[in-house]
């Protein structure tokens, strides 16, 4: 019984990631926790942190995809708009929502301080709220659009208490086997094996480590028996090419 | 002399990064590099390699930037289709390029193996190459499209080749510094300075580091003396909240 994926798309918003100064490591994170939900990321797109690249990113990601989760932008500064631009791109106000501005008025501060903090209460009306673990203010989720900090250990903390209430297809499984062998030795039988198994996906990615260049074989697909059976496939070809293998 | 900005989208391909399985690396690379030259990456998306994905981000990116960068997919296997796709987007055939397939003859092997290696030979017609230093079979530009490897030595050794031919503009510049201090504290006289000086970009990026917290403050331009007087005022601003500065 196959059923649709459900898909996701990620949205990395922070000039930070595009200037190369910051090695994002936000979609990886996602993208498996998602996976082992059911859910399959299918697209993903670092921007600005301008309104002409969130806005227009935002509303196409949520036409065009079940789920939408955002990092980046929603702390205390200048340059932290991403609230305001969801609110824009939902045409929704943006108003202060009482529940975070009532945990940040906690801990007393000066005027300005404490102004510049309240900006991270800013959400668009009707939006509710993705829990923070670490303590801090929290995220926020409008329709399928889930908008999540940039800090990589606040990220996967509000993910955690996201996760739970998502609705994901079949899990995606996967085996995979590695073999110092190039990939042109492999691929009419990888070929053949992928066409006789629309079931899964294989993919082949290459590498090269102290030196020696191999590939990764990586079969993917919702049935553990299919998998199996085409892992088995996989690795007789490989065997066939006398290539070492190293496999776990 | 305020010049345009010369911008450029990169587009890494590949189902191993949209799942988590493999982190990507070459996207802060070629940001680097790219920012070096004056050319600045306004945004990255990671797409699956399949045509329906690949053949619209790579119309949409060469209409929407000056320069674009694509890595992954030029591989012999069956989910190596980034080529045949790039052919589509600009309604090309795609041929075998008889100097890449010169280098893939001259090492002997069996009809079968040759066959999936001569897939690394073809290109759009019309497409020049892009040198592979590593010795492996070249990328290819095709108008203001750049295609290169995913294994990130081959793809730092075919972009290391192609960054001599590149028209930039003014070099991007920036200093930095790094502070033990909660983003709100720093919030509102950051603004201010941004609001003063428009002709660079000022970010803040909160951290969390051995459990504590901080931020780096980046500022950016192309202009020296701008930079300086900024970081000057940003250092004072933090300097009087009386945080612990940790800058090299």
């Amino acid at each position: 019984m196959a059923t649709r994926d459900v898909t996701a798309c990620v949205l990395i918003i922070g000039n930070e990631i595009l200037s190369g100064r910051t090695q994002d490591t936000n979609l990886s994170h996602i993208a498996q926790q998602l996976g082992t939900c059911g859910i399959r990321v299918i697209e993903a797109r670092v921007i600005a942190d301008t309104e002409d690249a969130i806005v227009p990113a935002v509303q196409d990601a949520h036409r065009r995809f079940d789920y939408v989760f955002t990092t980046g932008g929603i702390g205390p500064t200048h340059d932290d708009i991403t609230a305001a631009c969801i609110a824009r791109a939902f045409d929704r106000p943006l108003i202060e929502h009482p529940q975070i501005a009532e945990k940040l008025r906690r801990h007393p501060a000066p005027d300005d301080v404490m102004e510049a903090r309240l900006r991270m209460a800013r959400v668009p009306e009707g939006a509710s709220l993705i829990g923070n673990p670490t303590g801090g203010p929290e995220g926020f989720r409008i329709e399928n659009v889930y908008v999540m900090a940039g800090i990589p250990r606040v990220m996967q903390a509000m993910l955690s208490t996201a996760l739970p209430e998502l609705r994901g297809g079949a899990p995606m499984l996967s085996r995979s086997l590695t073999a110092y062998v190039g990939e042109s030795r492999i691929a009419q039988v990888l070929g053949r094996i992928q066409d006789n198994n629309p079931a899964v996906e294989i993919g082949s990615y290459p590498f090269s480590r102290d030196g020696r260049f191999g590939t990764t074989l990586v079969i993917r697909g919702s049935d553990q028996n299919v998998i199996d059976a085409v892992y088995d496939a996989v690795q007789s070809a490989v065997a066939a090419t006398g290539a070492e293998q190293d496999n776990p």
